[in-house]
Formats: structure tokens, sequence, C-alpha cells
């Protein structure tokens, strides 16, 4: 065998959820938005500079955009390839310690994978029974903490209280906050930046904003760690975001009452279907997200998976310990979580 | 100082060229095309799916739509976000020996770049004086090869038998031959991939097919090299290709009238400048790319730039050991070569 294999990375792939692409399924298995984006997005592509240039490598024109919009300085913002991206990047950037890093030990699935990519030692932080973070947990030696709040899959947030607490009791590590669904309800721990230095809150365009196919998602924090960021990522590629991402991008933040009023519609088709699923039995944390993540008495979460797939309509299910009894259900329209319903209704009355 | 900072990764981050954006520029520094893409790119836009959803993570119809270009299996092509993501990507997949990887010490600036952020020993290979590629000083021990064909920025062609002694003579590693400025005279090592299992070929959408903006690039080799940075890819960050560049990347493989003829446009002004160059007293050796590296007899490259850089001709100068006398010039119109050419002659004449 040629030595060259011997020296390719091993990695453990992530596995994204389920892709299918057929006509009328009802896909809540990826927590996408069932609105399209606000059409001023769309109309933003006038605005594209030509295809045949490179992007501007700074992206000046979006990040601007989102400071603008956050009440922030330019230097304190940070873009990239969807949330992905600019969470690899952090860690590259910032767990360069021998001591491990920390994140819940249910969560989003991306986290192990990254450190295993880039060899930082990392462990595995329980969550409660009702896997909620417990914040002492946090105060143990770490080169680095990272947690999304809400959490994923479980929906359930923090209060600010509870992050700046963490992050206080952490000086000497960077704090990563992943608010991928903060909008959906929850209380974003944004201000807590001016005052501490190690906080970093990531954000990004695919769930609230509806555009998980332009790929862009940024993140927030002090000068200090942006610049590092925004060091890194030049050593990496310096023209990720196309001219797409960038005209589109810089668009969707144009258009606040559209955004404002989709958001709303999936907060309150989500408290309607919570207490449909009530009625039939499941039992699920309050969800702050765009999903809800449900198991019930009696039925198990993998034959219900398996019955909803057979029906096209498609949710997640994460085969491992702790979760393997729940799935993750992305809020649709309100016709499709009806079909839902009803799909369930059926089988549990028969079952 | 808190240790957080201790831990940022340590890079030198690659300068870019200079992206100025004036009315009336001509901008010759970054070896974009002067001319539009096709505009069957602009009409791929109606094959893009929906904003709201994920794009497809295995990007399968950009990958069969290039295998079925170059009579391939969609098994032996890697795509990503510019060549810059596919080279980074294999540098991180393929590079993880203790020996040093070997590139040029004239090359593309980004090698050592990548090599620095992921921590691999690398050692620069002079050329010689005439910036050639001495294929015996790649016989030595490495972790890896990694070279532009023609290399970048002389633009100076190695025949296929050269680069398929390099790969025969290094069994054990892993060759990446980057093939960014290919389709401009080159005769491509393509083929040599279904000889041996260690060549990896790199292409970009950026310079002949006028898609600087769309970011797309793409890698061809043995279906388990390919594998190998697929695995690693969807380590790092699944959904990289947005909408766009996935729609409009394919669309653009369908116009090879429109990309032939607008590739031997660039390559006659460029045989056309160099002879208006020679008249002028600049050597420089035969291009194979859509830029010329040039020096002149008597005037410093340095003052050359800046005087260009005055009148809002942009080219590239680089500061560094072995070429700082000399100048990369982007081949653009004829228009704009023209006012470059009479640039030069005022400026020569005078001084």
């Amino acid at each position: 065998m040629s030595t060259w294999r011997t020296n390719i990375r091993e990695v453990t792939p992530y596995t994204p959820g389920e892709q299918p692409n057929k006509e009328n399924m009802i896909k809540l298995n990826t927590n996408e938005n069932p609105y399209p984006p606000s059409p001023m997005v769309e109309a933003g592509g006038k605005e594209m500079e030509d295809w045949r240039l490179y992007p501007d490598p700074s992206v000046t024109k979006l990040v601007h955009a989102l400071a603008q919009y956050h009440g922030l300085l330019d230097e304190q913002v940070f873009v990239g390839v969807g949330s992905d991206d600019v969470l690899a990047m952090s860690f590259l950037t910032f767990f360069n310690s021998d001591k491990p890093i920390l994140f819940p030990d249910i969560t989003y699935s991306f986290y192990d994978v990254w450190a295993e990519l880039y060899k930082i030692p990392y462990k595995r932080v329980p969550l409660t029974e009702q896997f909620r973070l417990v914040k002492e947990d946090y105060q143990q030696e770490n080169g680095g903490i990272v947690f999304p709040n809400p959490n994923a899959p479980t929906g359930i947030l923090e209060p600010v209280s509870f992050v700046e607490d963490i992050v206080r009791g952490n000086p000497d590590s960077v704090v990563i906050v992943d608010e991928a669904y903060i909008d959906f309800g929850g209380e974003t721990c944004l201000n807590l930046i001016h005052r501490y230095e190690n906080l970093l809150v990531v954000r990004t365009y695919s769930k609230s904003r509806s555009l998980a196919g332009l790929r862009v998602g940024y993140c927030m924090g002090n000068k200090e760690l942006i610049e590092a960021l925004n060091n890194v990522k030049q050593s990496y590629n310096s023209y990720t975001m196309n001219q797409a991402a960038i005209a589109l991008g810089t668009a969707s933040l144009k258009d606040e009452d559209y955004f404002r009023e989709h958001v709303a519609k999936i907060i309150s088709t989500r408290e309607w279907v919570g207490e449909e699923l009530r009625k039939l039995h499941f039992s699920f944390a309050p969800s702050s997200a765009n999903f809800l993540f449900i198991t019930h008495e009696r039925v198990k979460a993998k034959d219900i998976f398996e019955m909803l797939k057979e029906q096209d309509i498609y949710v997640r299910y994460f085969d491992k310990p702790r979760i393997d009894n729940y799935l993750r259900v992305t809020i649709g329209t309100d016709e499709q979580m009806q079909q839902f319903i009803d799909a369930l209704k059926r089988y549990l009355n028969v079952k």
C-alpha cells in the first residue's frame, strides 16, 4: 500500500439531514423556513457586481449592513458561508489550548466533528434529565466553550443571566454562543459583547431569514476577536462569499416588517402544533426555536419517523444515546403541519 | 492579559491583490477575465432551487455536469468554493505527514499560508534563474507535492511528460497540479489520473470561465482521493456551495463555443501585447496563462507599477525576493491593453 494513504486525515464526516426532493413532500427535517425570503431579496440581485470579478474579500457591504442592523461597528462583525463556516473558523482561530473545550452532550452535532477535524481536545458536558444546561459544569478548566441558545435539537432557551454567568466565569476562554434560532422567541445575549471581550455570538440566515440556500452566517464580538477571525479567514480563502451571497444577504436586512411577520407566523404555528401534539400524548420542553423536540408516551420515535417517511413527511430522527426516542420536527406552514398532525392521528388511533 | 489571547491561532494572512472599485479603471491585477460569462450562465439562474432550502450537500448536479464535460465518473470529481477552497481542503486531507511538502519558491502565494495555517511542514524548492521547475528536485523525501501548471506568477508551462515524471517518481505522495490557467494554451495532465492514483488536478471557474464572482473550483482524481476529500469536506461544512454557484456553475458548461471563442480572444490579445512589450524593451518568458510576467531592461518594476496606478491602471507587483523587479499583467480587452501600452510608451519615452 502506498504511503500516501496513511497520510489521509481520518475523519468521521457529519451526517446532514436527508435532502429528499419529491413533489408534494413535506420537509420538516432540516429546520428550514417554510416561507420564501422577502421579495426585496430577489430585487437585491440587481445590485450584484459583475460575475467575472472577484467579490470584495472584506465583504464590506454586507458587514456594514449587519453592523448597522445590530447597532455595532463594522469591526465587530465577521461573515461566512453559513454559520457552519463561521463556527468552524472560530474553532480553528480560538480553540488552540491543550485543555479540552466544553460543549453539551446533546447539542448541534457538528461541534465534535470540527474538534476531531482540527484535533482539538474536547469534553461533552451532560445536560440534566430535562435537557437543561448546568452552568456550574462550565466552571471547570477548559480551552473554550461553545453551546447553542436555544440549544439544538431540544429548542430549550436559557436566559441571558445564565449565559452571562458562564461568560463571566470564564475570562480565560472564548465562549461561543450559537444563536441560530434566537429569532423564534429567545432573548439575545448580544448586548453582553460590550461588557465581555471573550464572548462571540453567532447567527445564521438559514432559519429566520429563509435563506438556507444562500449560505450566509455571521458572528459578533469585540474587535480583537473579529480581527483574529479575519486573519485566519484570509489565510484560508480570501473570497468565500460569492456575489449573490453579498448582494442578497444585504438586501434581506432591508425588509424588517416581512421578517417579523413571518417569524411571528412560525411561532404561532409552533404553539398551535404543540397543543395538538399534547392531545396526542406527545411531550416536549417549551421550544424557543423553529422546531419541536418531541417524544411519545407509548410509541417509539423511530416507528413514527418511518411511518411519516412513507407518507413523504420528513422529520429528523437521531440514533444517538439519550435522544433516540425523540423526533425533531421543523415548523412548516399551517397546511403542512395539519397534514403532519393528521398523519399522526391516523397512525396513533390504529396503533 | 487573559489567556484566551494566547490561544488564538497565529497566522500571516494572505494579501490578496487590491480590489479597487473606480469608474473607468483598468483592472489587470487579479487575473480575472475581461469578458462576461456566456449569456447561458444568467439563464441558468432559472434552474435555481428555492433560496429557502439548503443546497444539495453532494452538489450532484454540478459534479455530474463536470464529470460529463471531462469524460469522467461523478466519483472522480470534487467541487468547492473556488479552487482556493479545493486546494485548502486538499492540504488538510492529504498533507498529514511529518515530512515536508514541496512547492516552488516562486509560485501561488497561498501555498505557504495554508501550510502555516494547518501546521504542515514545508520546503520551498527554488526555480532556475529562468523560473523553470527542476523535476529532479522533486525526488527528495516529501509529504506531498503541489505546483501550478502553468506556474504563477510566471505563466510558464511544463509539458505533460514533465508532470508525469514527478507523479511517477513520488508514488508515496499525493501530487497536486493546480491547472487554474491551463485553458489559455496549455496541455492538461488530466489523462494521467487514469494511470496514477496519487495525482489530483485542480481547476477554477475564475479565469477562463469569467466567473470569479461565483466562487466555483473543482478537482479531479481517482475515486479514493475524491472520497477522502468529500469526507473531510463534510466534516467542515456540508453546505458550502450556494444555489447560485450550483445552478450557474452547471450552466457555464453548456456553452462551449462561447468559452472557446473568448479564451482564443485572450490568447490572441496576449500575443499581440507581448510583441508590443518587446518593442518597449520588456522581457518575459512565453506565457501559457491569461497574464504576462514582465520586467524592463532599465526601469524598475515598482516605479512602473506606481505610475500605472496613478492612471487607474492596476497591475500586480510582488515585493518578494527574486521577483521584485517584475510585474504580473492580466490580459484585458484589446482596448484596455492599448491604453496600458500607451501609458507605458508615454512613460518610457520621457524617462
